[in-house]
């Protein structure tokens, strides 16, 4: 049992609020199928190390069922059982999860942290910011550089159609900091003002092309017209291990209600209403992670080193 | 008197209703004082040719001032009264007015089919096309093009704040064709599908940058990344002879209420809402007038070619 | 009765060996057209005016459908009857006729020459040259440099399927100017020795782009790459007017067997053989005519200076 | 004594076939030459670790000399010698050399169905891919995509001098692949229809350039141009460690009569006829090896992990 | 007799000013030459018409040679002989030298004032604008900015070997504008914070290209990267009529000293110190000229209007 | 004690000879530094490993304070204590020290020696060299190429303010290289003429920006237009741990009186006197090191492989 939100949990329960969205956030999900699965192996009392990996994957085979394209509880799952193959006893295995699920907790709440205080380091007095949607990794760095008493100001686009420009732009006026709106057609426009743009990720690929909220790529691209850098912030577990086998990286497409009520709308006419799109490397100066400020282009290394290369051959 | 949309109207009432927005539009505006200064020319009953030259000079500026930042009207103006100063009677003055305010009303009120015909011989069947905003002359290359029996789709972009792009799809979609309506961020995820590009035109300057609705730039920068050409519909009096003296095509912005309740806001954040952006010839493939498909960069010929180069030594 | 190449021959007669392609190439073509409307002139009689005009007219219809997409026939028969709607008098009609005519053959058949001695003026000593196919404008500007004892070397691509590139290297060995065959794909490979490259053209168009020989982009891509100019030499007769009114210019697709012996593929295996393609006017560097060296994007000065611009509003 | 297509072979008559060409093409190469250096382990019977040292070396020097240009021949011997020089018994460096040596047979075997996989991924339906050349890892994954049922179709340059383009029409028509066989010159002309690129490689180089058929860095060009990513196919083994030292890839002139005979040609004309040509690594999208779908960035990295640094210190 | 700067000389006398450099400048050599032919068309007292056509013949070719690359002295004297030879009397000629000279001449000493003037508009308030070398139309917009009241700041290049940078600064220190000298390393590190560059020119040539003091090109690339916009500051006089020949502007070599005293160097190291350098049209937005701003690709255009078309054919 | 320059010193000394610049360059410094901390290792006697670390942390941050923004001394004090936390005896400590400082000395005493070797492979006879300022590394590959027999010529630029470049030409020209200057405005201008760039390195960022001195951006920006490659010569101990957490590169501005006397500028007249430059990764081919030619993408591989990547979640 462990405790999510204050909430004690079985795997199963976490299984199923992650499901129905109880636990959402792409940390948060990582975290609780992280400490689900430590769990479980400190549960196991036999001596049958078969049995125990059995559980184990069950268990992991479980949590990722519960959001199939959450790249964040993948990584956890592979991180949290990184190397158990190897393991020689019951007590072995049982540590090794224990210590992998513990690092992969310890690290991914401290990530956002620690990438904010990279990020600041990039910022100076008097820097003029863009952002686009609401990433918590991004706006970490623009609140940690106002706390350090740097000036900066920020330009957040509204971020069509959910608008969570509006929650951007509330959370940094609420902090004080100098803060402009504009639609998402106005990037450009502003462009020539901008000194940085920060963004967050949803995932980063193999080849180190960038899945974020759509318009990020026109952000991106308007911003490397202008030679302005592009900064991507992004915790390691949002690099894809399954890009490395040239899956792609579905791209949602959600309803056309929330553009406009299709009732309105003459026969003949439809909506399409894209989540995310792909901004390639070459607009991007660096990805800010917890482990460092890399090129996009060193994504391969990073998926290695952090998850292992699936073996191919082997199975 | 003169009538316009089926009511008679004298030149200060023509500039009044101009001011109250009660006429509106680029080449309604422009045909209107066009109409007003020709008919001020056929009441002029005395034989004082400097007291015509006056009563004409004085009409054009009752009706610039109606709307000072529309550079149809001001081409209008032009056009209608080029010459004049080389008339040696008042017949000779008033046939040149008569004239030259019948030429440009003929043309102008043509101009959009004309556009709409050379710009649909640059459709094929299965075409898709990607449209912002809500432009006549773009739109009339559209409906051309499918009344001729081709088979193309469109993609039209929402349009922030105003939502153009719902009139756009609408629009079409009442025409039978087969539209998609898109969120402006969604533009170069789209734009991998897209064949080739029509926008409107609010101004063209006379080194060929285009002044239109804000995000224009945007499309046309996606678009050149992907090899789409993007073609502009612009009928010749949007382009500007005053940016032939340097003057700036000043991008007016807008009430924040249009983008959002600033009340709901909290303070220090602040909304910018600009109305148009520039693009620069680079991006664009062509302009279609109704004097011919030209280059970006023929602006100066066609200005100097459809209204004289403004006399700057003789003044 | 004119002679075309030693031999008389009626307008009709003309018309058919243009169809049956015993007059060929473009410049001979247009001299052939424009000489045999000049002796209709000549040879009318009468004295109505009405009468010769739609002898004229009836003449130039049956020698441009003699070669329909022949724009070098077009421009021939538009410069020959330019104006002719305001001749008074039959006399004055046939004269304008006559001269617009003389004035048509002597400038084009003097133009190849006047762009080998414009073009030779841009070679130096030492330098390395590519051509793309078999341009008798671009020959003759590295005949001339080389008859002006500039040591120039030359390469050539082979240009698939018909290799007139064989014709090419045959032509400047017979001069006397080393040159060097390679293959069309070794165009990028051999570019970094190149210091200019010079091909000619099919026609040009309103917007400045450039229609040639198929690969011709590819060869103005790969030198714009490497900051080489890309010249085009073309007779002022290459530009379409037609063009303007947004006329497409057609790309020919000739029969699969020039390239592969269809019996030989399995079936669901088809062949594409596009004759032309077209190199956008931001890849040239400047195009040399007999009226002088002018940007591409100064085609539609060109166009109306040399052919008049359609008129469009009074027809 | 081997096995290689059916026939036993000593090492010294594998070296022979590799020199005659009886055995060709990249990976039968290197697999042939991994098992001659394991059959020697397993064939020497003695104690003498330095003996068997030395016989391996001359071993690897023979098969080397057989091919020196052979990318994939050198990393098939330093594959599997690696760690040699740490064994410290003659069944150590047995042991070692035969699992290495059936580690990189196995997975070089394999390799070209895993990129078939990979790749796979990256086609959807209705996709039109382009491909030059005739590359087995390219066609692999067209066939693959095929197998799966994904409609696709296909864009083969014709590829001269020697033509392989109708190799490749021919075995993708055989296989039901609906294909279009083009010249070399219209690449740029069919880029605009194209989704993505897939291209072999000859050499990876140390800094993410290509080496591959020559005018693969048009086609490249030419897709980058369009936004159409183009996506490598490399076995592991096309990966050159020799370029991390500096070494050029020296790109191999084949003779004049490939391409004409030059009886044909005027004294003065040369020909010149590469046979490859480099693409850098910014026109690349990535490359699909066994091991993953990689920036081509990642080259260094690859090189390391697979065939270990090269002890430029301690030699 | 003229005056030149309170001294009255003849025709002979200015011709050996200009060649002994007292008479310095372009524009003051240009209209010193148009007022000497003026004076010698004025001083001619005899009614033969060929005579005077000979002696102003004469003449313009006395002053051409006494600085034959100065292009503004050649098309001063294309200016002041325009349309004599369709003169029908002594008087027309006359009268036709004296008005061109004298609008050449009213216009050429107001172009600069007119260039300030429009370049002004450019400016706002706050903007930091870079300059290269020590151009009087540039420094016009600059001072005539600052004296309208608008803050501006000015980055002016060192501009070596002579270091004209410091007249630059010297001069716009001394009208009070705040400047910032840097040497010309640091035009692209300086360039992220520079809103508009302003530069003058020596040539502009028939497609679009400046020649100007060496380095304007790099100037004008690294601002292309950032998106910050390219003026120049062109009196129309600085258009060349010859590169429309094709013509190449020779880029004037000077002597090894002005860099390093050449005695301080060992064997074999030579110095190359060219005056002017090329900039294509493509780093350009715009070039304000004293009849407008325009587009470099119009430049065929202003020389045309300007200058008249050579007459190929009829000589 | 340790032997420097043949003067043997005590840790303190060392660090006084570095603050006082006796001891200067990136190398020197390193390598002084390593050996310093070597001495101490094996001058203490005690067998307290505490006390032993601590002692070595302490000289390390006595040495590293000595020239706090030198990344090379800062690289030889992260080699020389590399792994000693998992030392588990003072011999074990000391052992691992000594050679951890031997391995670094001997590498970095060796890297200008190897990547002369590996770049010399880059140049062929005939080929024409830019560099730009004077890089020990960079012209240890020139006079490795030309002690090798191949014919060179080099560029050199004259590197204002300090005009190493200057030294350049003395010593290229000394050791026989057919070399020429020319002043930094002029590198557009000779880029056409070049066929491949060399620079050092300041500093290599983790994201693969280069920090060199200030004009190595636009000599980049140039070649990089030119397509020509641009080299950079880096030693291992210039690439940057710290960047890899954000810190940014602070590039040192100097004092204006080494650009011109500042009394001789009027009041409001300012200078900059920039030092180094960033080239963004995407203008360099490679940079080569002493342990490979690699792309400036795999610099975070580099520094991790090279220095151990900072323990961020254990401190």
């Amino acid at each position: 049992m462990i405790i999510v939100s204050g909430v004690s949990m079985e795997l199963n329960e976490i299984a199923d609020s992650i499901k129905s969205m109880e636990i959402r956030g792409a940390g948060l999900i990582a975290r609780s199928a992280a400490g689900a699965l430590k769990q479980r192996a400190l549960d196991y009392k036999g001596q049958d190390i078969q049995a125990l990996r059995k559980q184990l994957e069950d268990g992991r085979d479980i949590l990722v069922a519960s959001r199939p394209t959450a790249i964040s509880l993948w990584n956890s799952m592979q991180a949290t059982l990184l190397g158990i193959e190897q393991a020689e006893s019951v007590e072995e295995m049982r540590d090794l999860v224990v210590s992998n699920a513990d690092r992969f907790m310890t690290r991914s709440s401290r990530a956002v942290d620690i990438i904010g205080e990279f990020g600041a380091k990039r910022l100076r007095d008097g820097m003029k910011v863009m952002t686009h949607c609401n990433s918590k990794a991004a706006l970490s760095v623009l609140k940690t550089a106002h706390a350090q008493g740097k000036h900066i100001e920020v330009y957040a686009t509204e971020s069509r159609p959910w608008k969570q420009g509006l929650l951007t732009v509330r959370e940094l006026g609420a902090a004080g900091i100098p803060t402009t709106l504009i639609i998402d057609s106005a990037v450009r426009w502003a462009m020539k003002d901008i000194d940085v743009v920060f963004v967050g990720a949803d995932t980063v690929c193999s080849n180190g092309a960038l899945i974020n909220k759509v318009g990020t790529s026109q952000v991106a691209m308007a911003a490397h017209e202008s030679r302005v850098p592009v900064i991507v912030c992004a915790e390691t577990y949002k690099f894809s291990p399954r890009t490395l086998t040239g899956e792609l990286v579905e791209i949602e497409e959600r309803d056309a209600s929330e553009i406009v009520d299709p009732n309105t709308l003459p026969a003949g006419v439809k909506v399409r209403n894209p989540v995310f799109d792909a901004t390639p490397p070459e607009f991007i100066d660096s990805i800010i992670t917890e482990v460092g400020v890399i090129s996009p282009y060193a994504a391969y290394e990073v998926i290695v080193r952090e998850f292992g290369q699936a073996s191919i051959f082997e199975e």
